[in-house]
């Protein structure tokens, strides 16, 4: 049984931590810190947690934290890196499910985050923790930048073609990509904020930073680790929309490529399931089956379907997933069964709640 | 491990008892029937399922089903009664989400479904399945009538009141009681029908069954049974109106009652806690906070909230319930942990997912 | 053509009012105010109003606010009350679409809105806007307390029985009655609460309010206008309970009573059609049928059914009501009409917009 | 006062006609009918247009039909090309809301829609009843084509780059365009269908017709119609992808294109901006700002944003409007308008129901 520390419990992928962790087998929550809420328990903010947990938020004490052997930040960007060099120094490991340890570039979390880093040199040691692509560096990592929502499925969705030109080093799509995203509102976080209410959000459909969004340098670096040298295929220009549906939970990617004629060659059903059938928690759907958000509600798995188009070289790959799971909290208790040692489904065999 | 059986898998109840008995960990679905999905994979039907279950619908087979240790109806009313006797005769219990064996009156059943009873013998020893009421009596129970969902939040809702009626030998509230009900759509079932489309009740709010309802007769019994032989309390007058509420899951029930000089002398907060302390899935609220039917969605919990008033004899339960969970599939797997002498929350540790 | 100012149009009463007086013939809204987005042009906060308006938000001028024929105050409690004694001297009628001129009251209204009133004497010649109640009162007032959204829907789902009762000179009812109401999330405003978030009210049901609700004393002192001198009826037990339902618009009250013998006799149905059969903006519906909030949606229709069981005394009002125009800037233009003489729907013939 | 009869008034695009040609100041509706409800009163099933109208579904009757001056079709595809000679031959005009009359070309027709065409030779001469586009055939046409809801956003979407390419003489984007579409439930139909109920589609996000949709060969079409006899443009790869939003009405449309560079030359906020600006029902956004479905909610307005950016060829246009006004019902209307020499807006001067 480890110990396990949540910093900043009172948001939205805080809350969810706190679901898929009290039901975990092999871990305890032994501290949950709040700077606002300090005093009070947690199921008296969350009476959803009522019966499920007696944990009481304190202010956040490093010392303390660092008598957990993980410590999960769900905190605003720019916290997580003013702990982190205390924590990893007294072994314990961090995985942040805000921004501070996701970009390589300090130049890019920079220019995207308007904040100076406070731990370059621990940045260039932590790792992306998308398991599906880094599982060996995670094993072994002390800090984890657990990926934004979105990047998870555009990086997922578009991991076996980008493997598949490695191999065969040719280009199999025409140098752009567009990845046409849709989320939840709660990927938004929980913050009083007027364009969140109920009145305005739901019942309509919206799309927000069009002019440019912060998971697009992620989803580059994604895509370039995968790459790794091979730069036969170079997308130099993905196109990131993201929109906002009238919905709590889940997030719809849609993916657009054109097939050069190598790619056309290619079944694109066959190379996704053969890429994904040792990954448990991601589900190649079967040809002419597409998915739905709800598929995944509540769940850690993340579904992909792929269609071409016989008179055509455009293919659309389609993922979902639970933006407060496999796009955050789930994906972030994955990362620590990876990191240490247990099964990857340890405490997230969850079943989606549907309907 | 016990072998279970599901009759009828495709409704709601049937989805959401394969995705509870998909994690139980002293049972093992076997048997999975469906007149017009045999030969259907059940995760082809319900994605949600897929990477959960290998299940396959098959025709229903008497003999084969009772090779189970219990059957589950989830079908229509009128199904299991069919298929009660041979079960029984051949020691496997039946737990029926359909309103068979709920009524324990023959007339009360006939008048208010349409339907002859196939077997009225059994219908006598058959338990009404709300074990915070019967427990022993479902331990020993062969055949059980999974309570409707409303008359779970009723009953429970008023039991205190009655309890404390009979143990007083007075009257506590006035000769009536109002149960002013709101569901969610999903309690309409798994069919096709104009009133239940999206367009239809999404952003509206309506009133049905307002002249009468099947749950008015079950309410009643259900008080009764409670009230056994103390007549000092007759609810001659339960008026029972449900509503529908644009949203999947969750039930909300507001109980007003008017309470007499002896019911305004009681603690009600105190008599509510003292009656449920031991009670796992029931939780009363502590004074001042009420509940919300998202605190309770995916989980089996049901969550009640009293409120008197200074200067009114008037008097405000609330109580909530996943309808899904509490209120069907969830309090059957209660039942089925209560006749196998399991613990009774085996498989039910659920989280509310919130948000 | 009158000039019409409004205070105060940046929440959701004041962009319903620009939506029904942008395209009322006889009115034109000349001076539009706002403390907070001065010399913003409305259509950059609301883009639903570009192509249809050019007005600009421009800071509170008293002076220039005089030239207006009538001003409306959708301001939060406390502001009309400052301004309308200057306007009234000016020949300027109010409309307040907050309290401060509903609650004769003084009393009443500063414990519930724990605000000191800023002009009693005229608060003692404001008219309570309920043109079905009060119409002739109203064609004469220079001020108009405008009803809150649930008095609206009480006083007129009660107000054929009270008068039944002052013609019969008996009680009808039991002197208890409850009120059961639900509405849409539009109606806590636009603000921006944690409590009123998408992801905190979609797809849940709540009640608020439950010790008490500034409503209550509204709706009582509703139905003792009706009352007036009768004092065979005392409902001095009115029991208010408000839920809060995942729609944006929308009122539905569900109202509870328990008829006495000589109210069993009546022909409930007969009594509310007779009794509305001249009213524009009341409905109805004939026996069977029941009320839905979408039938009203964006219109300024408040539909009534009524139902009695042949063995039980027990009666159920149904009402529905768009709650931000029949039950705030509808009902303030329809008010308008009356006071300048104009056919009540003029401006306000609007259907619902279904689905 | 023209003369107006609807066929099939019991779907949402039949509804939406009588809820604006019943306040349509040179409109009157005679003639409604409905094979399944000849007899009953549109009121009774629709109870949002009680005290809104009084007519009666009658069955349908070609020669009553001839007396009116026009006839809507809101009926499935395959009705209108069967009263089309008999209607046009006595004079009336015919406005088929759905396909009968929107595929110039008959095989394309064939294959989509799997109905042999009645009367080739009046398709023919059939009008595509896009205003913005067609105006001057509309106004001399006797059968229109109403189009369908996504091709309106896309065609209006891509106009002004295509007229731009025809008056340049070159290719301003890539031969590839991606329609990326999201589309509101009641764009499927008042049809009692498993897959559209509330518990079916409520908070999830989904993607259909993947594999290919009607409406591709439409948009293709219109785009034909556009670029007339310009071929320095071939859309030869438009990739056009539906999804289902959990929102009653509403379409969010977004297309991804690649300028070239001579497109990159271009202002494209100009260009838009100068297309649209004599069209009463496009408004093209400022600059930075984005649409939002709920703000064309009811109306029959069509709002657009473009977006470029610095470092990418990629440029993005977002097109919204509601789906059963400007995208059905309302677009029929401005057609009838445009037909009979009314003022375009007559009957259509409607603001968006925000919030």
């Amino acid at each position: 049984m480890i110990k396990v520390g949540i910093v900043g419990g009172t948001g939205y992928t805080g809350v969810e931590l706190i679901r898929l962790l009290s039901r975990h087998p092999q871990a305890q929550i032994t501290m949950l810190t709040s700077r606002s809420e300090a005093g009070r328990r947690v199921d008296d903010m969350f009476p959803s947690l009522r019966g499920v947990t007696d944990l009481t938020f304190s202010d956040l004490d490093e010392k303390k934290l660092a008598a957990c052997d993980v410590v999960f930040f769900a905190t605003p960007h720019g916290v997580a890196m003013k702990h982190a060099r205390f924590l990893t120094e007294n072994d314990t490991k961090v995985i942040d499910l805000a921004a501070d340890f996701r970009l390589q570039s300090l130049q890019d979390f920079e220019a995207w985050y308007k904040l100076e880093h406070a731990c370059p040199d621990i940045l260039k040691d932590a790792v992306y923790g998308l398991p599906e692509v880094n599982r060996d560096a995670i094993a072994k990592a002390k800090v984890i930048g657990n990926p934004g929502c979105y990047p998870t499925t555009a990086i997922l969705g578009l991991k076996p073609l980008i493997d598949a030109q490695n191999s065969q080093q040719q280009a199999l799509i025409e140098p752009w990509i567009i990845i046409d995203a849709k989320s939840g509102v709660s990927g938004a976080g929980r913050q009083a904020k007027m364009n969140l209410l109920f009145s305005e959000t739901s019942d309509s459909f919206s799309a927000y930073g069009v002019a440019g969004h912060r998971h697009a340098p992620e989803i580059t670096q994604g895509i370039d680790q995968i790459l790794g040298q091979n730069k036969h295929f170079q997308p130099h220009d993905i196109r990131f929309v993201p929109h906002l549906v009238p919905m709590i939970r889940g997030m719809f990617t849609t993916i657009h490529v054109r097939l050069t004629a190598a790619g056309q060659a290619l079944d694109l059903q066959s190379l996704y399931e053969t890429s994904y059938q040792n990954e448990y928690f991601v589900d190649v759907m079967p040809k002419g089956m597409y998915p739905d958000t709800r598929s995944v509600r509540g769940s850690n798995y993340l579904r992909i379907a792929v269609q071409t188009l016989e008179n055509s070289p455009m293919a659309t790959i389609l993922v979902v997933q639970d933006n407060l799971v496999k796009g955050a909290a789930g994906q972030a208790v994955q990362n620590m069964n990876v990191m240490f040692g247990f099964a990857e489904q340890t405490g997230l065999a969850l079943v989606a709640v549907v309907p």
